[in-house]
């Protein structure tokens, strides 16, 4: 039994050695990790440990075996993966709440924390958005809608909140795509810049408000698409 | 090689089964799941299958052998475990404005959905913890306080916003208590029961002012305490 608990620890420990390569980028998603006999040596462990960590590592959906293929680093946060999961079976309106709310406070504290640079790099950002819109790219709108509340969020320089806002973002890429395609009307692109201005202008209160007043508009959209109730 | 990949593919779906079994609360936190000829007949899989499910479900922080006593359930989600894991290694400020990122959508939700028996069930859950200030019981007082955001929280009815809230809270139990002792003056009581009679008269702006003004109470204490800054 005493054996089999340290043979449990070293498993586990093997397994959070490649987690924080991959968490780090060491290991980047979509690298093929080193074969067995190299990890082996590098790790110095036994073939059966290294396969236990792995087949774990697939588990927490950080690793992929592809057949005949080796195994491969699929995703670089076992955040992500789970979030994902549990994102997948929330409803509409639950999933757009939940971002609401990161968007509130993200606007908030980046009003306070912007440096000029990210000021500079909002309004270019606002203005990519807006040329997209201009030239009726939708697929350009949608990206360029996602890329300026990720720089929005990145502003408020809260690691956390920036890393659970990117993770549920993509969790609900899908969600984003179809509302983002409804809202995308002349208000719905002035509430944006206004909230770009507040926050490159330093008003907090500003940014709030314009965020309350796409959320209403958004929850609208959702109403008008007959979306989900909880 | 294709065995290899068919026999990973039986342990996943394995740990899986185990997985929901625990999600569901059919195999409940602190329980001694069943023994493994047990399990090898239920599931019918061989033992190698058994043990390699188990031990990623160890590394998900679902499970945990105590040595000598089989293996135990040690957390009823997996989101649980790794928001635990990121918050434990987040600064106190920016946990702090993650868990009022929530509390406002939350009392912003709450005062409109909130149905009359959590109305009700707000108003005790006040007097709790009023209770527990007036005879001087700081521990009683920090689980009240607690509670009272917890089912507001609830009240909100986003499943997804209220497991979030949990699990942050459960994984900043230190944070909140050592603020909630610094915070607890007659000015952050009376915001509180600001806060609780806007939702109990289903007034959303109200709410949300009055969890403006405790974050800004909260955040004026850790300055004063010196915590960290981003």
């Amino acid at each position: 039994m005493l054996e089999k608990t340290n043979r449990l620890t070293l498993v586990e420990q093997v397994a959070l050695q490649m987690e924080s390569l991959i968490e780090s980028g060491k290991w980047a998603v979509g690298m093929r990790i080193p074969a067995e006999p190299e990890l082996m040596a590098e790790l110095n462990v036994s073939r059966n440990t290294l396969r236990e960590a792995i087949r774990a590592l697939i588990h927490a959906g950080l690793l992929k075996t592809k057949q005949g293929d080796g195994t491969y680093v699929c995703s670089a946060s076992a955040l992500g993966v789970v979030l994902q999961k549990r994102f997948l079976r929330s409803d509409t309106l639950q999933t757009l709440e939940v971002r609401h709310a990161l968007e509130r406070e993200g606007a908030h504290l980046a009003a306070q924390r912007r440096t000029s640079d990210e000021a500079n790099e909002l309004l270019l950002q606002l203005e990519r958005w807006e040329a997209a819109a201009a030239r009726g790219d939708m697929d350009g709108f949608v990206t360029e809608d996602i890329r300026l509340h990720q720089s929005i969020i990145a502003a408020s320089h809260n690691e956390i909140l920036i890393e659970l806002y990117n993770h549920i973002t993509e969790a609900s890429q899908d969600l984003i795509t179809s509302l983002t395609r409804y809202e995308a009307g002349a208000d719905f692109m002035e509430m944006h810049r206004q909230l770009v201005e507040a926050i490159v202008g330093q008003e907090s209160d500003r940014a709030v408000a314009a965020v309350h007043r796409y959320i209403a508009e958004s929850k609208a959209v959702l109403d008008a698409k007959g979306g989900e109730r909880p």
